[in-house]
């Protein structure tokens, strides 16, 4: 599981029948200072997150869980969660600091 | 699920029963800014891509299905869309820039 | 399974449901020299590790397995252990060194 | 699934029970310029490659498909074609370029 | 599948159930040059490796195998054989240069 962060979007019209419907946002990897990193993800978004959002982004499985479609289509890459709060070795950031952030 | 360009095609007589028939392309996943990164991938294209196209590509369990050839299958990466137009952080590129680009 | 330091949390709100009650740790692989790695990986916690604490982490049936709730649930990483002692190339160091560290 | 190029053996006479009469190589991932990455993988090869030949990797269920021992056995990657013929946005390659190449 | 070296050990006492009784190795895997890279993996060992040894490590379902717990357990790394001699692009070098090293 990785946090990233929603940085774009992708269309297509042309796709195997099973992605029918779905959102698919383009994701940043953070590394550990925060930053993104270089690399980037396509994920299927149930969850309705915008552009800037931090995520947390799960893969296989439990994608397909997350997208409730069960076992046989064709993607492995999902959105579980939109963060409210995070964070790193004591200091604190994100695009929801005003919330209550519980788990 | 990764956003790759089609940059070459492979052929192989000597392989797996399983893997005849198949059309398999030479993709180069995409950083963050759009550029290509160094890695290279070979999925097969049950779409009809083309040199030069940005496609989807997913792993495991979701490339059978793409494939529709069930479980049992010597492959494990598969081609499931080509995309029509992809925006990053608000700044809008692809090959197919002039289509309506619905998901 | 990595060796991972635990640097972070995150939380929640607008996450898919399997992920209700579930506490999530931002943590950090170490290199061969002990050192942590820019990369960062979330990992749901039942072992109750705190800021600090070197955990090994694992993956997909197996993270499932130690979260305890059978197969279809959205995320595939989780802390399976809190490290006693490590041992490099015969240097020793580590948070509890003082400890019996019996496996 | 990767192409890569075989660089090496791999012997070992203390190994699972289900490893027995699998011969393994050292194959080393090509990069989107078609040289040679810092990684290395190990696989099984049912195809009999030589050294310097370009392979088809796959892994997982793939795998053990292509091995054809069915599932519980103690390796994941494998062999599963050789490549005749490789074009990269439009130059050819490749060991075997007098071949016909067909897939 | 990988090559890599042994480097080191850990304990847990906290841990999850299923990985009671397992001997755990810090392993770093070779490049293409046959030095280690900068990563590290944690792999149950059933082989009896010690430090310095080059072993084999698999992953996922292989190395649930090669434990021989069944399917439900928290791990999902396992050391499957000590390599007796590797050859790399014709030069051999290994531990164990003077034995037989037969597959």
């Amino acid at each position: 599981m990785l946090v990233a962060t929603v940085i774009g979007n992708v269309w297509a019209t042309h796709k195997d029948p099973s992605l029918e419907g779905l959102r698919f946002l383009v994701v940043q990897p953070m590394d550990a200072l925060g930053k993104g990193t270089a690399e980037t993800i396509v994920a299927a978004d149930p969850m309705g997150a915008g552009i800037g959002e931090r995520v947390l982004v799960v893969f296989g499985r439990a994608a397909r869980h997350v997208i409730g479609k069960g076992h046989d289509i064709g993607f492995q890459t999902a959105v579980c969660a939109i963060i409210d709060r995070m964070e790193l070795s004591g200091s604190s950031y994100g695009p929801h600091e005003d919330q209550d952030g519980n788990s």
